[in-house]
This record gives C-alpha cells, structure tokens and sequence, in this order.
C-alpha cells in the first residue's frame, strides 16, 4: 500500500465557513506511514457527492479515509451511503450501543433516542471504536479498496487514527517511509531560491525538492521515500548538506523554526540582550520576539513610538531629524534603535519606522518604505526596504518585522562567536 | 451559474505539511455571489493528478476556480497543464512581461530571467493580472467551462479575486442567493451563546445559525437563502435583531470586524487617545490596534516593559509593589496603565502583565493568570484573568489582548457619547 485517498465531508467545509484542517493532518500522518496522499477531496452533506467521491477513490487507489458525517443528525449521512455503494443494509452494532450507553450513563445522562443511528453499520463493516466520543468509525471495503471512516471532530478522528487504524495502515504499507524536512530561508526571492537548486528541483527526482513562499520566508521541502526511516534520513541529510552549501546563510533554520526563536538562540548562546523600538510595526516585532517561551531571558522590552512626540520624548530622537527628514527616515530609524538601547540598557536594539498604508504615502515616500535600523555592539547599521504599495497593510508590517529579525540574525552569527547551525 | 469546483494544488497541501486556507475562502467568497461550491479537491504538484482534476471538473460544474502553481519554479505547472488540456501552446503575454519588469524595478532589482516564465498564457486565455505580486492568473475555458486560475499566495489570490473575478461570477451567477452574515460577540462562554438562541440553531431552520468559536471571540453565523438579495439581506436583518435581543452588548461586531477596529471606532467618535503597557503580550496589545488602518489618529504609543527594570524606571511602578505584590498583580497593573497614560499623555490607557508559560508558574499564580488594567476619565479598573495553564503560550496572550480591548470597548460604551452601533 503506496498511497491514498482523503476525503472530508460537511457543507460548513464546501460553503467556507470552516477550514478542512482534519485532512492534512491525515495527510501528514500517512506521509510518515510512507503513504501518500494522491488526493483530498471536499465533498457537502450530500449523498450524491459522497457516492460519487468515494466510487472515484475505490477504482484510483489503495485506501480511502474519510472524515465527517458520522454524528447523530439528519445531515449526517456516511454510515447510509457507504451501505448502499457496498449494497450491503445497515445493523445495529451490539458493542457499539453498548458503548453508547456507557458514555452518557458515564456522564450521568439518558441516552436520546437520536443517537441509536450511531450504533448502525454496514452488514460486512468493522466498527472501529471511538474512546473519546459517541460516533463509532466503520471500517469497510469499497469495491476492494479499504476505506476507513472517522468522525469529523478533531480530537476524536485523531485518537481513532492513532490507535485503530494506523497498525493496520503500517502492517499494509510494507515498511516504507517517507520523510520530510523544511529548510527556512530569509533574504532571497523565490526565484532566486529555486535558481540556485534547479537541478535538485527537477521532476522524478527523489528525495523530492520544492520551494514555498510566506511573508518573504521561502521554505525549501524536501521529501524522501525509502525502505527504512535511517535510510531515508541519511538521504534528507545528503540533499540538506548539498542545498545549505548552495544558499548559505540564508538558511536560518529547519522545520517550525521561526526568525525570533533562531535569533533568541543566537541572543541567548551570546548572553546579549535586545529591545526594540516601533513605529509602522506598532508592537508586532516585539509580539513575535516575545511568542518564544524564554524571551524574557534576552528581551528586555521595547517602547512602541507611534506618536512622533513618542519618538522624540521617550527615545530621544531629535525634533530636528524629524523636521528635516521625516519621522521614516535613515536618521530617524537609527536615532530611534539607538534611543531603545539607552533606555533599555541592551547591546542590540532594533528599529523600524515606515508607511504601511493604506494611507500616508507620498511620491518621495510611497506606502511600502520602511527603514530597519539595529544598534550592536559593532556599531549602527540602517537597511531602506520598499516593500510595495499593494500588499495589504498586515503583510507589509510582517515583512518589515521579519527583515528586522533577520537582520539582527546575521549580525549576531557575524558578530558573536559561532555556535551550532540552527 | 449556481455551481462551482475549487481546486487547490501544491504537494505541500497533500502531505499535509500547509493546511489548504485559500479554497474555504473561495468557497465562502463563491457562496456571497450565490454560487455553491460542490467539490473542493487537493492536488499534488503533478501535472497528470491537475489534468484529471480540471477534466473532471470541466464535465460537472458551471465554473473551475484553481490555486496555485503559478510560482516561477519547476514545481509550478498549472500554466503548462491548463495549455495542455485545451490543446493550445503558451504565449508570453506582452502586458504581463511588462508589469513583472515594472515590479523589480520598483524594488530596485533586475528581473531575474527565470521569473520570464510567469508571463506565459496559453493562446486562448487572457492573464489575470496580479497587483500585488509576480505571478498573472489565467482566464481561460476548459471545454466551455469558465476556469479561473489564480496564485497560492492567499493575499495575491484574494485580491485578484475580489478585483478581476468576482464581476464576471457575478453577472454569471443571476438568481438565487446566499447571503451570510456573523455577529461576533466576546465575553460569553459558547455554551451560554447557545443556550441563549438554541431555538434559532434547529435543523432545517432558514436562517440556519450556527456558532464558531476563536480565542474567546464566538461568531455566530447566520446563512439565508433567498430568490433577491433583499429579500435574503431582510431575512437576515430580522434573525440578526433577534440575537441581538437575546446577547445585548456581548455583541461587539459583525463579519470581519475585529475587537481592535471596533474600539478604534469608538475611540474616533469620542475623540480621545489610547496607549498600553504590555509585559507577556510583549507588544501583542499594540500590534492587534495598530493593525488598524489609521489607527495613528488615537493610538499614542506603548511600552513593552517585560523586564521589572522597565517597568519601574518607564513606567513609574514603585520598586515596592513589585516586591511585595510581584509583577503578575493588580497593584502592578494598575501602575503600569497609569503609567502609560501619564507617559504619553492620553485619557485612555491599557495594561498587561501574567504569566504566559509554558514555565514561571507557582501554585498561587500559576500559568493563564493574568492582571489588565485601564485608566480612563472614569477611573482605574482591573480585572484578574485565569486562561488554565493548558492552552499554548500565544493563545493565552491572544486571549488576554482580547479581554483587554473589550474592557476598553465595554468602558467606552459606558463613558462616552453613544454612537451608531458597530
């Protein structure tokens, strides 16, 4: 068993009212089975589109789970429709009413007539327990295919996955595994990116290479599908080491890292201390430096000036650079990261200054231009960015936060002794 | 036109490794202009898996909206896939070379010769351009059925959507419509919302309503389907006022208003000004206010005081209450809001400190308590909050940010001149 098929039922899911996260979540875990996922789809509470899906699935691939539809109301209809694709009538399930009963006697509630339905399967169906609820999964083959149906609340889909149907999905995939791993770049543009690892990014190519782009983070994917989790491990390490001497340091890290968590590393193996000072950002550098746990222990504060008085009161910067320069300016961003290091006391201080719309913009200083500036030891360094005027105003002030970081993360591994690659 | 496919490709969905977001946007945004989505299906980065997916669809539906594959690397093929299916080669699109020039020039940069590839359009298709970034969309028919190809890039997407493709659905789509609306309410529990309106959440009801719940803010959703707008937006109108009935003022929104925006609102009615004092949101507070577009016009500024020294030297919080009360305690909170509005000089001003985690908990303050704090014209009030020391560290900042803003939002209601309702 090499891979499957995912699909995910209810009318909240196809109207966008709420987010399929429970597919990939399954995705991610059949990846790690070495299955994977040639298809995801959304179907509405609708019979039909069921029926339709899952007989699509049954002749493409080798296993079929499916979320949603087992709960105890009307426009709950997986249980009816994988009986009649079988052509198979529905029984009632002598262990499953019994845990139904259970459950709300356990809760100290009369079972409602209503949820009887939940108890009913297919005729040559499995029921598959479910610990953490009231909706038994079912268990059944469609047309041959394996199918594994699971309730669409999260936490119980995922218990069930975990205990009842990952063993047999494990014994059936044979022993290969495929891998995956997420190097996290800063810096460079996409296609900058994907020039430099052409050759690695090519089709049929295995460990498989491609490139995503967030917020001016360009992660770089790399999958691997082998016979053993250590050999197809040694081979993540190989394509990894061969992109790290292709992209440098613009690899900040692998995985979930994020900016702020490196540079609380870096911050942290220096013993140096950092605060902030923001105008166009309005906190956010502060918020992301602060969403690593331990912060306090390099992160001393940071004042927000979004007033110019702010700027000129509490940060010391002079009403005449304001006058003469502008409050985004060079001169101003650097008195303000200079100010935050007095006030703090910190060697590093960052600051970020500029427009980040949808108003305020001139043809000299269009929405987009934000000006970074970071103290250290070192001295004072100062980076003009125009980040366009269209994105909308959130990513603007995300982008300018993330330069900012990244430029702190360059200076400490420039200026602090090495330590260990993120 | 009533029906529509979405179709979201990248292998980064598949494996699970990004949850797919832009297709419930396009579903909910297809669902305003009365078009239902039926089927959403998730597609690897591989060119026979989106050609069975786009023929597929082309046979079902009144309409094909893609995501994805639009990137200047080799893992980007939605251009050469949707040229293939219609039997048409590609053409570099004179307008779009353009615009992908005037985009690097604007960033002082060269156009690296590789992104050429995004101007391609097959023949029959007109590009779909992209204001706020590199990749054009494609217009184009796929067997007669109207396929519109937009980027991955949730803010590039939307845009393009809400710009170039929602007219032409629009006038397509005629008749019958959906309308829905949320009214986003903070305070209560979303057990106590449904208990309020349980009548009005039955099955099978028009209006359906539903609740979702999100960092403490619960939406409750109202869909009505209607053969006019008017008569859907009167239908809407009445099951709306009805709520509001039963949930007064824990209502401080609807759609995508946010508690920030709101308080701005109130802020700009009553012509008064706003600071903070943050220690663990660490500038959160101040983030989600300055994410309002012109927020500068009542938001003074903040301190980002994490460490004890900040708060007593900036702040004026006497050195004994944080001896003897600690950091995490209403006397704090109390002097840090004071504080701040004495700093920067503004009638309104908002505090924070707890104890975020995952450590610096203790069996009498333990993760999840936090202390907030205003000063207002009215007087200084405090409030002690307990998140549980289970939730993630960023969702017990969010949720403290939150409690602050409708403090300040509940204090405004009271203290101010009323104002047309949110």
């Amino acid at each position: 068993m090499r891979r499957a098929w995912v699909i995910a039922s209810g009318t909240e899911l196809t109207l966008g009212q709420s987010v399929d996260t429970n597919s990939a979540w399954l995705a991610a875990r059949l990846a790690a089975l070495g299955i994977r996922t040639e298809r995801i789809v959304v179907v509405p509470d609708d019979a039909a589109a069921l029926r339709d899906a899952l007989l699509q699935a049954a002749g493409a691939t080798d296993a079929i789970l499916l979320t949603g539809g087992l709960g105890p109301t009307d426009d709950d209809l997986t249980r009816q429709v994988l009986a009649d694709v079988v052509g198979v009538p529905l029984e009632l399930d002598p262990l499953s009413i019994e845990h139904l009963r259970a459950f709300f006697a356990a809760r100290g509630r009369d079972m409602p007539e209503r949820n009887t339905v939940q108890a009913l399967v297919p005729r040559t169906a499995r029921a598959i327990p479910n610990a953490c609820g009231t909706a038994p999964g079912v268990r059944i083959a469609v047309r041959g295919t394996p199918c594994f149906a699971l309730p669409g609340v999260p936490f119980e889909m995922r218990a069930m996955f975990d205990r009842d149907v990952a063993p047999e999905l494990r014994a059936a995939a044979g022993g290969a595994v495929l891998l995956s791993r997420r190097l996290q770049t800063f810096g460079l543009g996409e296609s900058d990116v994907g020039g430099r690892i052409a050759d690695l990014m090519q089709r049929g190519r295995d460990p498989e290479v491609g490139t995503t782009a967030d917020l001016g983070v360009i992660g770089v994917r790399i999958n691997a599908t082998a016979m053993s989790a250590d050999e197809a491990t040694r081979r993540l390490d190989d394509t990894e080491a061969e992109i790290r001497r292709r992209l440098g340091d613009a690899i900040f890290g692998r995985d979930d890292d994020t900016l702020a968590a490196v540079v609380g590393r870096l911050l942290t193996a220096a013993a140096a201390t950092l605060s902030t000072a923001e105008s166009c950002t309005g906190g956010l550098l502060g918020a992301l430096i602060t969403e690593v746990a331990g912060s306090s222990n390099y992160y001393r504060g940071g004042v927000v000036s979004y007033a110019n008085e702010a700027k000129i009161r509490l940060l010391g910067v002079s009403a005449a650079d304001v006058e003469q320069h502008g409050a985004v300016s060079e001169a101003v961003a650097r008195a303000m990261a200079d100010g935050a290091g007095r006030l703090f006391d910190t060697p590093y201080a960052l600051a970020v200054t500029g427009i980040a719309g949808p108003a305020g913009g001139t043809p000299e200083k269009p929405v987009g231009l934000v000006l970074i500036s970071l103290c250290s030891p070192a001295g004072s360094i100062a980076r003009e960015c125009r980040f366009g005027s269209d994105p909308p105003r959130q990513v603007i002030r995300m982008r300018a936060a993330h330069t900012a970081l990244n430029l702190l993360r360059l200076a400490l591994l420039r200026e602090t002794q090495p330590v260990q690659p993120p």
